[in-house]
């Protein structure tokens, strides 16, 4: 059975986690507070409940933390995830003004996490253009969520795609992982609106 | 009456002016070739042509050439944008591999362009995540075209919404012209989909 690991308990992690319970995936939930972790998986009806340290069961193993927590959690992890699919999902926004990211102009939170990772690890950004709320549902005013996603191994791509079809969601790939620079800026663009008009149920979408 | 004026005659340029007329603005199209403008405006059903050079008339400009050509043009006519909202559209995008853009990482197309501008020329960068298909008819599946504007001059944004609007598209303030850099990376994630699946008449839009 394929299987997932969700790193977090906060509401991206809620969000994930439902759709690894519609996708039927053996769903692994690990926090630093292994409460938090079990109080997640009494809510979504299903999942291992676990503290950050504990073995990785997932095959895709999802950093459902803020981007400053996740570096160390891999560094914690190191050698056990190179066999994984590394989901980076974070957007390392700038708060205060939604203006900005926290990550310098040449580089990504994805390309960060990727060199605290051991060499060969490979890291998937996805994910971060989706809204928490939107993902429980997996589709807004009957339209599926797109998931776009960028990475430099086709495999852990497919793999990852994969647990997005299964999850009811339509995967689209964007590149290599180069190109998470762009989808942290639409991850921005997407706040920056939301904190704008306070509607942070809404989805982008390629219609057409 | 309101107006607007479109420089280039190339599928963008055909776009914003069938949005034009739809919105039953005063049209001008410009193009060094004043035979092709006046071939769109033919076309079109409405707008009155000439060549880059002649007097702009529209409180509208939109750059519809490629971004090569951009800051050539704004220096030409200098000063007569200074009571203008200058409409830049450009991607510029290196079309060998839709992996990246080709101005450099701190800054934006649409930035450089305002340095070549007179200080106080009130930039706007919009429908650079439109293709040109979808604008001709201002909708897909019954979803109106979103446009996403980003600008520091909030009369300028608004002038330009009013016309959006009119135009029967739906406007979205993205924030500051810095955010330029951000819809750039948008138009990039657009073209880089759309090249990969042959598909560009897709639109991107914000649900729910």
């Amino acid at each position: 059975m394929s299987s997932i690991t969700v790193i977090g308990s906060g509401n991206m992690a809620r969000g994930i986690g439902a759709r690894a319970v519609a996708a039927d995936y053996d769903l692994q939930i690990l926090d630093r507070d292994a409460n938090k972790a079990a109080a997640l998986a009494e809510e979504l009806g299903a999942g291992e409940a676990g503290a950050v340290g504990d073995a990785l069961t997932g095959e895709i193993v999802v950093l459902a933390v803020p981007f400053e927590a996740a570096s160390e959690i891999v560094s914690l992890y190191a050698g056990a995830l190179d066999r994984k699919v590394l989901v980076d999902i974070t957007n390392p926004v700038d708060f205060s003004t939604f203006a900005g990211l926290t990550v310098p102009v040449d580089t990504s939170g994805a390309q960060e996490i990727a060199k605290a990772a051991p060499t060969g690890t490979r890291v998937v950004k996805a994910f971060n253009t989706t809204f928490a709320g939107p993902l429980v549902n997996g589709e807004v005013d009957g339209e599926v969520l797109d998931v776009l996603m960028a990475g430099d191994d086709d495999d852990a791509k497919a793999t990852l795609a994969a647990f997005v079809e299964a999850a009811g969601l339509r995967p689209i790939d964007v590149g290599g992982l180069s190109m998470a620079h762009w989808l942290e800026g639409l991850g921005l663009i997407n706040m920056a609106v939301a904190a704008e008009s306070g509607n942070w149920g809404r989805i982008i979408k390629f219609l057409g």
